[in-house]
C-alpha cells in the first residue's frame, strides 16, 4: 500500500488535477510493462488533465475521479467550498501562493467560512485538508480516502487486465465536466456499453464496516435495472462479500454516463466510508480489499 | 381504447422499463401491417429499453416516455420515491421481489416513507400505485395516465402516419438519460428540425378539463418562440379544440431537447389532468381526443 | 458608442430573441467590409437565431449573448419570470401582443407578479425592462447592460481581428440550449481549445467599479486553473487594468462549456456592474474600456 500512501498526499482539489495526473501517469509508466496486458495511453492537453489506459478489446470501462472537495480563497481571509467539503472550527488547511506555502485553520462563523493565516493569501488560491493517515488492523483514516482509494484500486485492477478501458478522470466533487469529452473518446475510438465506477460512499443503516464493498442500486440516479441485476448476479457468484446499496441522493461520475448521449449501462461498486468529505474518512481495510477484487472480477466477466 | 387499459396495468417505474418496452414492441409487431406506412423500428440494447419508429421521410419526431414514477424499497421498510409522486397515508402499492409478489400500503411518518407488508421486502424493490381504472361518458381515471395516454397518443398517430419519427423514451420521470441517445441516433440517421412531446400536464386556472389539448408556451424551460408561434398557427387552422399554457415550472423530455447539441425546435402537447401523481389522475376523454387529432394533425402538416 | 445605443433599444428577452439576431445580421453585413479580416458568417434555421463569425484560422472563441432576462405574461394579470429578474413594485415594463404595444406597471404582491395594463394581455407575452439610458463621464447606466455590453464588446474585437471564431449565442438567460450545438459546430467545422466568456458580472467587496474588468478564477463553475493562470500572465502582461473575481456562485455560458463533450477551457471575463436584472444596471465606462481591451489582446495572443 505504499502506492497508496503517496497517492494520499498529493494535492488535486477539482480544477487543479496537474499535479495528482502527473504522478499517475509517472506509476503508470513505470508500471506497465509489469501488468499482464501493457495499455495504451491516453494524456495530455486533449485531455485536460484526465488519463485513459486501453488494455486489449474492451467491453467495460472502469471509472475512478482523481479530484477532491477542498476549499479557495476568496477576498479577506473569506473561504469557499470546491465540492461538498465537512467545514468544522479548527481545521487544518493547506496550499500554497506566490508568496510561499500556507498552513492555516478553518474558521466557522454564522455559516461563513474564513482561514486564519497570519498573512493575507492571495484570491483563488486552492486550499485542501492537511492530511494525517492512519492505518491499524480494520482501518484505513486520512482525508480524501475519497477518492484516493478508487485510484488505487485501478492501479490494482490494472495489474492483471486483459480487456478493459480504466479511466481517471477529473472534476467529480464539483458538478463534473471531464465525463463528456471522456465518453465521446472511448465511443469514438473503442466502443463499450458497460461502465463500472471506482468510488466511496458512506456508510449508512444498510451499508457497515466490514461486511464488504457496497454495489450501488441507486443514489440521486439510478441506473437500469437490467444492468444492476447482472453485476448483482455475477457478484453473488464471486462469493466476494458485499452489500447492497440504495440511496435516494448523492452522486458519481454515473450520473454524466446516464446523461451522455451514449446508451451505457453504469454501476457504482465502492467501500463505504464514516466521516465522509473530513480529514477523518475512514474506510475498513477488509471493504478496500473487497472493493479491489470484485473490480477485477467484474472488469473480467462482464 | 382496449389497449390503453392494457398499457394501463403495466408496470415501468423509472429505471425498469423493460416489461412496457416488450409490451410495446409485441403491440407495434401485431399492428405495422395495418398501418398506413409499415415503420422502421429501431430497439434492443443498442437502445436500451427504447424504441424508435421510422415512417417515411421524418420531418418531425413524436416523443412520449413510457416511464412513470413511483418508490423503492430502502432498509427497514423504508421507501424512497422514483420521481415526484403524491405520498399520502395508505395509498397501495404493487411489487414483487424474489420471494413473491407484493400488496401493501404506503405509510407517510413526518415526511419519510414507509411500507407495511407483512413481511421484510428486498432493498432495492420497486413499487408502484396498485392501478384502478375507471372510465364514464367525460373522464377516464387511472395511475399512470402521465404518460399511458402519451404512449396511446403515439399509437393512434402511427396509424395513418406517412412521414415522421415515433420515439418511446425512457427515465422521463426521474431526471431523463435516454433522450440524448435517441437525438443522437435520429440525427445521424435521418435528421430533423422539429419535435413534439406528447405527455400529460397539470389542470390549473388556465388550463381546464374539456376545453381542448394544451399546447405549452413555456414550462420550466422556454421552447423557441418562433417554432411555438407556427405550432400555434397550425392548431388554430385545425379547428381542433385547444388551449394554450404558460407556467413556470415543470418539465418533459422536451428539456432534453433544449440541451442537446442539435438546433431542433420543441413543443409540448398534451391533455391536462387533476390529481397529478398520485393513483386518481382524471382527465377529459374530450381533451384526449383533441390530443390525438392534433398530433395527427401537426405531425402532418408541420 | 452610437451602435451600443441601438443595441440597447432591442428587446431579445430569452427564447425570442430574432429581432436582436436580425439587428446583429445588418450590423456584421454593413461593416464588416471595415473589417480588418471579412469572416465567414453562419446563421439562419440551422442555427436557430444564433451566428458565428469564423476569422481566419481560429484558435480561439469569443461568446456574447444576446439575450436577456425579462418576464412572461400568464393568466389573470399573472407575470412569470424569464431568467431572475430584480422585480421592485412599480417598475415599467413594455411589450407587444396582437392587439398591439403594451407598457405597464410590474406589481409585487406576496413574491407572485402581476401586470396593471388597462386590458388583459395575451397569455405567453413577452415583456421587458422599458429601456432608460443614461451616460455621464463616468458610467452607462440603464436596463440589460448585461449583456448588450458584451455584444458591443464583440463587435469591436470583430475590427482587428486575424484568427477567432466569435459568437452569438442565445439563450444564456434562462439555463442555456444554443451552446451545445454552437461548440458542436465549431468543433466538427474548426474547433478550438480556449474560449473566452464576453458577459457581465457584479461588484462586490473584491470587484469594484473603475479597477478595470474581472477576470474570473471561478463562480458557481470552476475553469481548469492551468488555463486561467495562462490568462492571468497575458492580462499582467498586457499593462490593461483588470482585477480578479472569486465566487461561489452564478454562472455564464462557460458552464456549458465545461459540460460539452469537448476538452475546451474557458474564463469569463467581463466588467462588474450595480443593480444586476434591473432596469438600473450600472457599469464604469473605464471597466467597459478595459474589458474590450483586453478581449482583443486576449484574442491575439491567446
Amino acid at each position: 500500500m505504499k502506492i497508496l500512501h503517496h497517492l494520499l498526499k498529493q494535492s488535486s482539489v477539482s480544477g487543479n488535477e496537474s499535479q495528482i495526473a502527473q504522478f499517475l501517469l509517472d506509476t503508470i509508466e513505470q508500471r506497465k510493462n509489469d501488468w499482464k496486458v501493457c495499455p495504451q495511453i491516453y494524456s495530455g492537453e486533449d485531455f485536460h488533465d484526465c488519463i485513459l489506459l486501453k488494455f486489449g478489446n474492451p467491453r467495460t470501462a472502469l471509472f475512478a475521479h482523481m479530484d477532491t472537495i477542498g476549499f479557495m480563497t476568496r477576498y479577506e481571509n473569506q473561504l469557499i467550498p470546491v465540492g461538498g467539503p465537512e467545514t468544522e472550527d479548527g481545521m487544518l488547511l493547506i496550499g500554497e501562493d506566490e508568496l510561499g506555502p500556507i498552513e492555516c485553520r478553518l474558521k466557522v462563523e454564522d455559516d461563513s467560512l474564513f482561514h486564519d493565516f497570519q498573512r493575507p493569501i492571495q484570491p483563488g488560491t486552492y486550499l485542501s485538508f492537511a492530511q494525517n493517515i492512519r492505518v491499524d488492523g480494520e482501518y484505513i483514516q486520512a482525508a480524501y480516502l475519497d477518492n484516493r482509494l478508487g485510484l488505487y484500486t485501478a492501479l490494482q485492477v490494472c495489474e492483471n487486465l486483459e480487456h478493459g478501458w480504466v479511466i481517471f478522470s477529473t472534476y467529480e466533487e464539483h458538478g463534473g465536466g471531464s465525463m463528456p469529452f471522456l465518453l465521446k473518446f472511448i465511443q469514438e475510438n473503442h466502443p463499450i456499453r458497460q461502465a463500472l465506477i471506482a468510488d466511496i460512499t458512506w456508510v449508512t443503516e444498510g451499508v457497515v464496516p466490514h461486511e464488504g464493498v457496497a454495489i450501488s442500486i441507486r443514489d440521486r440516479y439510478i441506473p437500469r435495472r437490467k444492468f444492476i441485476d447482472r453485476v448483482i448476479a455475477l457478484a453473488t457468484e464471486s462469493k466476494i462479500p458485499f452489500q447492497l446499496e440504495v440511496e435516494a441522493s448523492g452522486g458519481s461520475d454515473g450520473r454524466e454516463i446516464q446523461f451522455s448521449p451514449y446508451p451505457i449501462d453504469w454501476c457504482f461498486v465502492g467501500a463505504a466510508e464514516d466521516n465522509v468529505h473530513s480529514p477523518d474518512e475512514k474506510v475498513s481495510l477488509a471493504d478496500l480489499d473487497s472493493m479491489i477484487d470484485i473490480h477485477q472480477y467484474l472488469m473480467k466477466h462482464l
